[in-house]
């Protein structure tokens, strides 16, 4: 290694700071320099929302490091309010903008961490001053003051309003903020519901959450103009007609890749924008490396590539990089699950690996798997569901989980996301030995349970019948609701016989006749009942398949079917 | 199948009611007779400790079936009250003790689910009054209304005196229920640190919990006798020649497989006395299945056999039987991970895999990795450490992980649990994407850590000295410590040489000038600094290595080796 070998790091957050840092630990000699356009650098942007919220009260603590701390610990020279402009990829230079005006820096290895930029959605009069968006420190210092100002006047003594347009992660996340700190918060989203990667059964469990504090639902629509008003507020109108006030409003809608330096300078692209790499992170120029959201990844279940802005992978990317650069043993970048989590108010919910969305759009067949388990003992206090969806390839495979509930959803995404890399299947989900003990988990852990479901599923024991089929089910099948009477009476499917699981052996006449030779389609809450239902009449030779999901998931994805007791 | 099959299950809880219930499922018409020598079935074992604490506040909430409505839902003939006696295997028939008398009873298919019976240890006057187990309901029952007895007559005005011997998983669970309920607890543990299964340097922090609640720890003593007192309670005697008084007295000392009616059968058992089965948890006898505390299992990382008393394996092992014996398709028997928990008052502990002394006596070379990262990151309100040791094959493959920490405990070993079923090693757990947002981790994430630690050391990026160590280390090496100075006032080793991490690269020589052509053994607090030390002073050609694990582990483990202010 020569000493005066000089490595150039552009953009110092995430997976460029990571690959500064990992590069400094393999080399004590190298010269490395770190060039960030904007004021900060290593700042947990992730953090962001929760300083909003005032649950991270201070906001120094968003700021990790320094380029004193940097230089201090790591011997980095970290400049800040920098922007490469252009690389000369012959001459291996970079043209940097800084505060002192323009010059050229020379490297032996160009590192690009450039991030990615905020989508700016169509939408007229986005410049107002009432419009923000949350990705950077100083995105978080205008949101945080305008905020401030409006609880300090608060116009006509009500609280200030806030519109919040797009409700994927950092939009839900805003959402919480803004009304933990006393807004009024109208959600905004083009989607029909919160958060589009989450399968779409599991998104009324969020939208009941949003709508018990308060948050006003305005999904499947999208925003046509922000005009302003008088008292120097402003009105947002949405394409269905709705014109919602707002002293605030927020936009996250989506990033693209940061990739018009890479594509200036002539680094290959894939088609959608991202910089293309190598398992390396190396770009087409083999003196460049890119990392992070403006890299192109590929998708582990479905192939798709594409960029994906996610912390961890950007983390490991900027750290494999070093690695490559250094000459050290590297470890190749394998596909991206797409992990992912948030918190929102008391719930939490989960992804990873594909989503039905992403199956049937890669045409992968797949079985969807949905258990509702408890997520502990629930004979210990405090049990609380996690609904995990699932699916499955035919031979067994784990292509994707989904999980949302109120405890334990980020342990089981996370057993899941392993299960993934590890190509698992529905025998070894069964099989997996999780820690139990009654405050923690149950005997029977939630994955392994849904790994026993999926396993009845795919080998014939137990057949399903999916939400999605409702019409076509109940036009050629019997439906037969194992519930309780009071549970019955809560709310059903018109038209289905009501036979509690326990009195089914005794009644099996009224099913056939019931049946006059259909199939029968059971159901229950959560799907145990009809499980056991199922098999006792798969038992006596009628043809039974159970509801995946159960009552809580047809009543989520089908309101329209639920005959209620006021309407019986 | 046969209309008239008739499964005869012995033992009517966890793994014998899994495998009664599943074999309902599969088979609709089959004679299921389950006989219990106890009053109960299905009971919650696991959450009777959490009865004592009075957590779980109604007794019957640990009865989660009883033999009404297991007929009523699964149609099974439990009898509770009926004890076996002897297996005739060529007449395919037990004898049965019941409250009717001696019967007999023909099987097509015999399980066997006998579970284990607590080991006496031998100690004189165990059969004192004040002595109790904690096994079984009765147990419970008796425990209880012992405790409600002496609060209520609260002798001398002062809280009752517990004596709990043996510091196991329920043994602990004992004492922090007995706590809670206001007693005075002494521990007696044969072993010189409590949970045994912990690899040592965690178990200091048990400890600590526990004296922080009160409780009286005598380790690496044996009680000898129990001796009545005149009041009518008792004294222990322990080998150290302590005497402790006592007015209740909990023996928890570990179980041993009830395996004597396979023994007079003549079914083969394995050394340890457990019943030994194939992948379908079959006997030496076709028509005889065997499953839970009983049985012998592979243990997964040693390949050691024996008997594993853990409730989720006994579960499955019952699903299998079941599955085996109607005929099903099967997932063959896993060898065993010994995946536990323990809850202990604010921490938490858990092991997966095998733990050092396991690896050692099996003479598995392994290299011991130690981090003490966040349960999530820093800068969001009330990370608390996590302490995880694991152990990794030359090769990389992760052999075993145990962790202590008040948050996030659980979820770490079961993704580590995971991926040793998985076969994973260090680069796999340095790539694992887990779910990542400020509340619930790190964008490196705890497992992320151990990995990227795990491929230091194993790659030769950072080679390491253990703790255990610390004599011939500091015989032959500079002892360099890169805390700040105020960690260094309040505990170090004598001898070291103190130069803060962010000064090393000024102070080179004072590094050469001490080590005098020795090696350097770094260490700071947790490891992190000291990595960095560590690759400054290898990238300036000194021989230099990082203690693994830190002071925190070094401190836990060699007290003895700490120099602290007072003594300095």
């Amino acid at each position: 290694m020569s000493a005066s070998r000089r490595i150039v790091v552009v953009g110092g957050v995430a997976g460029g700071m990571s690959a500064a840092a990992r590069a400094r630990r393999l080399d004590e000699h190298a010269e490395i320099i770190v060039l960030e356009q904007g004021r900060y650098v290593s700042f947990a942007n992730c953090g962001l929302p929760y300083h909003l919220s005032g649950e991270i009260g201070r906001r120094e603590d968003l700021l990790l490091h320094t380029p004193e701390s940097l230089a201090r610990t790591l011997d980095l020279d970290v400049r800040t309010g920098h922007r490469v402009t252009a690389i000369d990829r012959a001459a291996r230079a970079v043209t940097v903008d800084g505060p002192d005006g323009t010059s050229e820096l020379s490297y032996d290895a160009l590192l690009l961490a450039p991030g990615a930029v905020a989508v700016r959605p169509p939408i007229e009069g986005l410049d107002h001053p009432v419009v923000h968006s949350l990705r950077t420190v100083p995105d978080l210092d205008a949101i945080e003051s305008a905020v401030a100002e409006l609880l300090g006047s608060r116009p006509e003594g009500r609280a200030p309003r806030a519109v919040v347009l797009g409700a994927g992660f950092i939009g839900l996340e805003a959402v919480e903020a803004l009304v933990r700190r006393g807004l009024e918060v109208e959600l905004v989203e083009l989607a029909d519901h919160v958060l589009p990667p989450l399968d779409p059964e599991l998104a009324p469990l969020l939208a009941a959450e949003l709508t018990a504090h308060g948050v006003g639902l305005h999904l499947g629509v999208s925003a046509d103009a922000v005009t302003g008003t008088p008292d120097g507020a402003a009105t947002v109108a949405l394409s269905d007609g709705t014109v919602l006030p707002a002293d605030l409003v927020v936009v996250n809608v989506g990033v693209r890749p940061a990739s018009t330096l890479a594509e200036q300078a002539g680094l290959e692209l894939g088609p959608r924008g991202a910089i293309r790499v190598d398992a390396d992170q190396r770009t087409s120029d083999p003196h460049i490396w890119a990392v992070g959201d403006a890299v192109e990844v590929r998708q582990a279940v479905t192939g798709a590539v594409g960029p994906v802005p996610l912390a961890g992978p950007a983390n490991r990317q900027g750290r494999r990089a070093a690695d490559s650069i250094c000459g050290h043993r590297t470890t190749p970048q394998q596909p991206v699950l797409g992990t992912a989590i948030l918190r929102l108010f008391g719930l939490t919910a989960a992804v990873t690996g594909a989503n039905q969305a992403a199956l049937r759009s890669a045409g992968i067949d797949h079985e969807v798997v949905r258990v509702h388990p408890g997520h502990h003992a629930g004979y210990f206090p405090g049990a609380e569901q996690v609904h995990i969806v699932a699916s499955f390839a035919p031979d067994g495979r784990l292509l994707g989980a989904q999980a949302v509930g109120r405890a334990g959803v980020d342990k089981r995404i996370d057993v899941l996301a392993t299960a993934i890399r590890a190509d698992m299947g529905a025998d070894d989900l069964a099989e997996l030995e999780l820690a139990y003990a009654p405050p923690y988990g149950s005997a029977k852990d939630p994955v392994n349970m849904l790994g026993f479901v999926a396993q009845n599923v795919l080998d014939g024991t137990m057949p399903q019948w999916q939400p999605g089929d409702l019409d076509d089910v109940r036009a050629t099948s019997l439906v037969l609701d194992v519930r309780s009477p009071p549970e019955h009476a809560a709310g059903h499917l018109e038209g289905a016989l009501l036979i509690p699981h326990t009195e089914l052996r005794g009644r099996l006449d009224e099913v056939r006749a019931a049946a006059a030779g259909r199939p029968v389609s059971v159901h229950c809450a959560s799907g145990v009942r009809s499980y056991l239902a199922t098999r006792i009449l798969r038992g006596e030779g009628i043809d039974a398949r159970n509801l995946s999901g159960g009552w809580l998931t047809l009543s989520a994805l089908r309101p329209d079917a639920v005959v209620a007791p006021a309407l019986a």
